[in-house]
């Protein structure tokens, strides 16, 4: 393991943390707020710690799998320890473990609060849960690959263990040219979603913040009940946009190249509509049936709560406009199942991802074919292209390591004395980096009152699920860290 | 397909379904019941249509892998409608939705009750429960192919659909030997297990039936509150035989070989004990802690409710002696988990099986490997043997299935407007053959309050569950009635 380089990139993280901590220090200028003090202190230890820790780049910096994996892990890490430390220091929460907590559900894109109560905290805390979202969004190696020239040696690797999907594919041959370009794309979405909410009349900073978290799918807002106060054009924008940024970016890639035919052609971007549509009628019409008579009125509601609710899980966003855990049972599980399934790999969402359910289904499919015709030949295909053996097999080995993690991930949280419904889905909210489940953890609930315990399995669940699980079984294993 | 082989079998299956039916007509008079009239022209009629059906051998007796599933699929469900005769026309049981449930859930050995009260029952119809639960347990096909020479051709895929596990290994050269040999040895227990009951000062006709449930793994008892009644003794030897009829069948004949070195080597069932003891410690002390200070007795007590509880939902058989809906959350937990693992393949047992299990984590583990070192090659062993290709993608391909039928199948039960906690484990405790799951389906609860169409969900999901799942899918894919 090359250690050195390992540092290295370590400490180009935390410089980079401190300048993002800058912002929110402006934010805190503008609104005249004593926490720039704290903030502008924590953001000077940390690009000091940084500078020390990058000061000499490493002559060896061939990097392998092996590297590129453990270094996406330990940064993440890092990077929530930094993010936790301006809640402390502000005095916006008290206990370590809670801003740990806040600080890990921001950057992985959960959305999960320890917070019961934010109408009362300063603006640039507000900015900065959001904006911690909005960089984990993306995630912050991709982003420090697209502004700094070739870091190390190959990046792909970097880029594969921090992307979201089954597989990364390099569409333009320059590893930096692709994430300059991902990262202007996602740009481009915020500040189109951010003018578009100011003009439907939100605050401009309640815009801002929620330009951010909408980008990361994240879900953190600025007001205690989320955004159900706003107006419907606000929400229904907001539910547009989430939408939009579950999205494969390929499918903005094609667009921007001009192959318009190609781009709507993407299995998984069909799907994608198909299932968000199937489950915002199924559960109109469930909340519909469910209590007698209704107005046209009423029935229009419904379809808008099915609308933006099923935009939120389906994304792993975590927005809410209703407590859909008083839905009908039909509904909250329909929910439940939407919640797994998420959005398109290569976005900004969480959860299986769509692209991972269809090689499912194709591999039940080819199982089926071979019990009937032993001897039939058939390759899984997907836009056309077989699909080749290890992307199957890496595939198959992520819903294995997904259900362990979730069924150890509810025993342990089960320790607690919670219902079964609140641990479940809370473990299944963790690692598909939701926010809210149903029950105790619902959208009206905070995570506040679990064990340490509960707190640290589910900061490994919302890191292993932002990551895709690898990385984080990777640091557990002990063959890592053995010297060769 | 070759039709006239499928309608052929069917025959023979009816046949043998007609002499079943003979026992309790036994039972009956022995007790001097009016329901033997009922019962005996339902044998008749079940033999004279078996007759006609298998009057003649099909000069074509080929049969290939899709004929072999179709037969085991279709047979299964005949006799399970065969089998609801005799609940209506005895009148124990009215509507024929009740009567199909109870007889599905006797076959596939779930153990799964409409009836709140059984004490009032007549005693053949209590014999025809345990019973159906007894042949369910090790198969009818492999019954018949046991008595009958040569059914057709090959019939190991008669053999390999109905069987539970990954691979029916042929550990004789004959398939008609080795069907023998397993009926002996499930012969052997059974007995075994009904002298040491009555020993045990069991009522006779209380032992024989439990015999032959426990034999089954079935979970069907004569009495109202299961087996809480009987003495210390009785349980003990109760939980000790599930756990023996939960042991891969491999491993009795490899005793009887005298390989006792290599019977004991074997994987699946070294980390079978390791669980079930593993997960009976950690239930008898989160039982102990749960509730302050305890005497010695109290603790001694808890001890023995984990033993045979977790006995009872690890080998699928749904016995019980206490109510653990009401044990804390953890366990609960562990109790759902146990029955998902379930016992050995090769067993009367159902659940996804720990040689499953066993092959997941492995899988798991060389993913891990491929993700660190992308040029490594590792095989999957298990016994020190190579596990090849094909056997891994139909393991994987079953964790699919078995998870896309339960989360289906919890979603439309979900309709019926339970809570949660019942759909998702009345959903488990079906698929994985159990019987009781916990909340509103917990073990002093019975089914009989669920919707028809959650039972006829259920109902498929319990055959889905012994036929291990692929027949009961073949039987729903267009291509299978395709003529070729």
């Amino acid at each position: 393991m090359n250690y050195k380089i390992i540092k290295y990139v370590m400490g180009i993280v935390l410089c980079f943390g401190a300048i993002f901590m800058l912002l929110p220090c402006l934010v805190a200028i503008y609104y005249h707020e004593h926490a720039v003090f704290p903030f502008f202190v924590c953001a000077m230890g940390t690009g000091l710690l940084g500078l020390a820790l990058a000061r000499r780049k490493p002559e060896n910096t061939t990097m392998f799998a092996k590297e590129g994996i453990v270094i996406v892990a330990v940064c993440w890490i890092l990077l929530s320890f930094i993010g936790a430390i301006p809640y402390l220091a502000t005095g916006s929460i008290r206990q370590p473990i809670n801003a740990l907590f806040e600080s890990v559900s921001g950057f992985t894109t959960t959305g999960a609060s320890i917070l019961a109560e934010i109408d009362g905290l300063p603006h640039c805390i507000l900015f900065w849960r959001c904006f911690s979202q909005w960089i984990g969004g993306m995630g912050v190696l991709v982003f420090i690959m697209a502004v700094l020239p070739n870091l190390g040696a190959s990046n792909l690797y970097l880029m594969r263990a921090e992307s979201s999907g089954p597989s990364v594919r390099k569409f333009l041959p320059k590893m930096q040219s692709m994430a300059f370009l991902l990262y202007a794309i996602y740009i481009a979405l915020t500040i189109l979603e951010f003018v578009l909410l100011v003009i439907a009349g939100m605050p401009v900073f309640d815009a801002l913040c929620d330009s951010l978290s909408t980008a990361g799918t994240g879900g953190f807002a600025v007001r205690t009940d989320s955004i159900a106060s706003y107006s419907r054009a606000v929400k229904l924008i907001i539910a547009i946009f989430m939408l939009l940024f579950g999205v494969n970016f390929q499918f903005y890639f094609l667009l921007l190249m001009k192959h318009i035919k190609e781009a709507f052609r993407m299995e998984e971007v069909r799907w994608y509509v198909v299932i968000y549509t199937t489950a915002v009628c199924l559960i109109a019409i469930n909340l519909t049936f469910s209590v007698g008579q209704m107005t046209t009125g009423e029935i229009q509601g419904n379809f808008e709560d099915a609308i933006f609710q099923v935009a939120t899980v389906m994304t792993s966003s975590g927005f809410a406009t209703v407590d859909y855990a008083r839905w009908p049972e039909f509904s909250q599980t329909l929910m439940l199942i939407v919640m797994c399934v998420g959005a398109c790999s290569g976005s900004t969402a969480c959860g299986i991802k769509i692209s991972r359910v269809l090689l499912y289904v194709k591999a039940m499919g080819k199982e089926l074919e071979f019990q009937l015709h032993p001897r039939s030949v058939r390759k899984i295909k997907m836009d056309d292209k077989t699909v080749d053996h290890e992307t199957l097999r890496s595939t198959k080995a992520f819903l294995l390591a997904y259900i362990f993690i979730i069924v150890l991930a509810t025993l342990i949280i089960s320790i607690d004395q919670f219902d079964f419904r609140t641990n479940f889905t809370a473990s299944i909210a963790m690692l598909n980096n939701i926010g809210p489940g149903l029950g105790n953890v619902g959208p009206t609930c905070c995570y506040e009152s679990f064990s340490p315990l509960s707190k640290f399995v589910m900061m490994f669940e919302m890191l292993a699920g932002r990551l895709e699980i690898v990385p984080m079984l990777v640091l557990l294993t002990p063959g890592t860290w053995k010297k060769q």
